[in-house]
């Protein structure tokens, strides 16, 4: 299990940073125009994944995602005790990779957001952007193994531009994203509602898999 | 049958969201800059059509497109009824999408675009757009298989940007688009236009693949 | 023999309807950002390569390029009498393409282009383009086959921005987008200079690949 | 050895004159706007790298990077000979690629550049992207080896964006960079902390490995 809690660390804390590192970096050299700096963001997070999914996939399944955990949970891959520790540890490791982003970028470490992401369009957004997310994992893995990588990269890139909420689709990154007051950031008191959204999301993507794709 | 129209549902209704979706969002971070809109656009329909396509192909075939469903019905591979299934399908979900898409970014639901897309510029645009769809269709499948999520999404990404009429090839989006006063939309009355001259062009691909690729 | 050429009719067609096209588009929409523009000029371009290539090169190589039919002349993989029909056709149904772009856009058919594109750096970026064009096709055929078609739309992607030039590396492209006065042009007097650079790195190239690869 | 010699010059060219090339190109053509010219120096720089290292990959490796010579060393898998042979290499051959791109913009062949880039945030960032860049080789290398092209041009993509520094992550490239005065410039005296980190990084890379890994 040490190796597979390795793997989840280290992809927690390389995709975290690429979020928030790549959301300062954008809107530092944009001018203002929040367009260009989305693009950056979604270039180098829709990169990273794929990166970090090939490399370290075949390791511990390249969750980096309590809401992919709990899929996982649910259709029994993952013992209990499992899915608890690699909970902890993308939370733990998105954190340091956050705090990296801002050492790099000269920032204090210790932030809070400040930036409101609340309201019905936005949870509705967060529900499909995690459903999305979920089948595309449950369903290429079933159908077209070898494009796991590509199409999680893909989605998220595609997810960030279509969905109001920006697609965080992933709880740890959601508490990751509200000490980082940045481009990125969410507020500390939005959170709970993103989440709620993301798990539910989850949970109806496992459901609707077996009608999809028949008995495995 | 049921789940190869489920997976025609899910498909279109994330490729519509995402088209309607991703617009909003461009236009709406973009200051003006409308190139700026559309790279942002097109780069998450390109995405997400591979990722669709890589997941929901083996299940349905990933049409979510009636001018590709005609295809596949003039080669005699899916049946009348199906077909015609199929078609109700994706529009339907489709509409959905787009709903949602409005949902999710605070719009009015119910819209109806006032963007005119007319004139024989357009039409021509229409029609080599979706002629050169599905020609890539039928065509990688024949010759190159597994390349066919990537080479749909990239064939769409190139075709936004070199026809005048930024390439909807789809009479199911040019039907959904007409309801969505946005960047993607169309007017209600240049629907038809647009719908013909992507038949037309849909059955101009199936009549070229036996003298470009031979006997099957 | 007609198949092939069909292949690099369509192929040619609209290769440079998208060159011309996404390139009206970008100087249309991005408001006077030119490399907005390229950019989207490079999405469409590099994308529509990986397309055409994988879906025609199994019929006639994919060349679409009188410098790649020069090249494997010189390795005598294609014989005189069909290179000569290969270079005619590409640069007829270039040139329609090139029209048909111009059509779509409501723009005159016919237009000589003023833009100026002369120099000893340009004339370097275009050896260096073509040589390193031709010599990702023939190195990759030889150690890495089924990466030619992404290889070859990436290597375009990049040699836009790289190359002084914008990366022409075709004769027969550089001969069509003299009649464009559009985004992508070139006054037809510095036609001469480009395709002799052109052809230099083609056979440059060639020759360098039994040092590189060794002997087949 | 020759032929090795070759490849990682040839690479080396291109991989160096693509970096400049773009980032001048970005800068004349972005209007100021420094996150446009920095998106068009990634897709360039990410591009170049997937096509070159899917070609030149079979015949000498494709390290381009001392940092990468370095790595493999460590591992035993190249000899102290060659791999000196190969830093060399990387370095003359990069060095004329700067020289080229100057070439071919009309800009003076020899320059410094006045580009400060230091600090201890940019130096973290630098150990972080070639940690990253060595720990993404040798892991796709490990478990998933028919990604290492795109997955090395998909990091540096990333990476562009979420360090501080841009991500060097290559000491030939930043001994490079410093002869050039434009947009991917560094200053002389800041090339010995960039180098330092960056070597630092590699050798962390290779010594987690083995812990993420297991055995070989």
């Amino acid at each position: 299990m040490t190796r597979r809690l390795l793997a989840e660390a280290i992809g927690s804390f390389f995709l975290f940073a690429c979020v928030i590192g790549s959301g300062v970096m954008g809107a530092a050299l944009s001018g203002g125009n929040d367009a260009v700096a989305l693009l950056g963001n979604t270039v180098a997070t829709g990169a990273i994944l794929a990166v970090l999914i090939a490399m370290l996939g075949p390791v511990s399944g390249a969750h980096f995602n309590p809401a992919v955990t709990l899929a996982f949970r649910l259709k029994g891959e993952i013992s209990t005790v499992e899915s608890a520790a690699f909970i902890v540890v993308q939370i733990v490791a998105g954190i340091a990779g956050v705090w990296a982003a801002h050492i790099m970028f000269d920032l204090p470490v210790l932030q809070y957001s400040m930036k409101a992401r609340t309201g019905a369009g936005q949870w509705l957004g967060e529900f499909i952007a995690t459903f999305g997310l979920v089948l595309t994992i449950l369903g290429t893995i079933r159908v077209n193994k070898s494009w796991v990588p590509a199409s999680v990269g893909l989605y998220i890139s595609a997810a960030y531009w279509f969905t109001s909420s920006t697609s965080f689709a992933n709880p740890a990154i959601t508490i990751a994203r509200s000490l980082s007051n940045t481009f990125a950031g969410i507020a500390p008191a939005d959170v709970i509602g993103f989440v709620a959204a993301q798990l539910v999301g989850a949970i109806c993507a496992v459901l609707i898999i077996k009608p999809l794709y028949g008995e495995e």
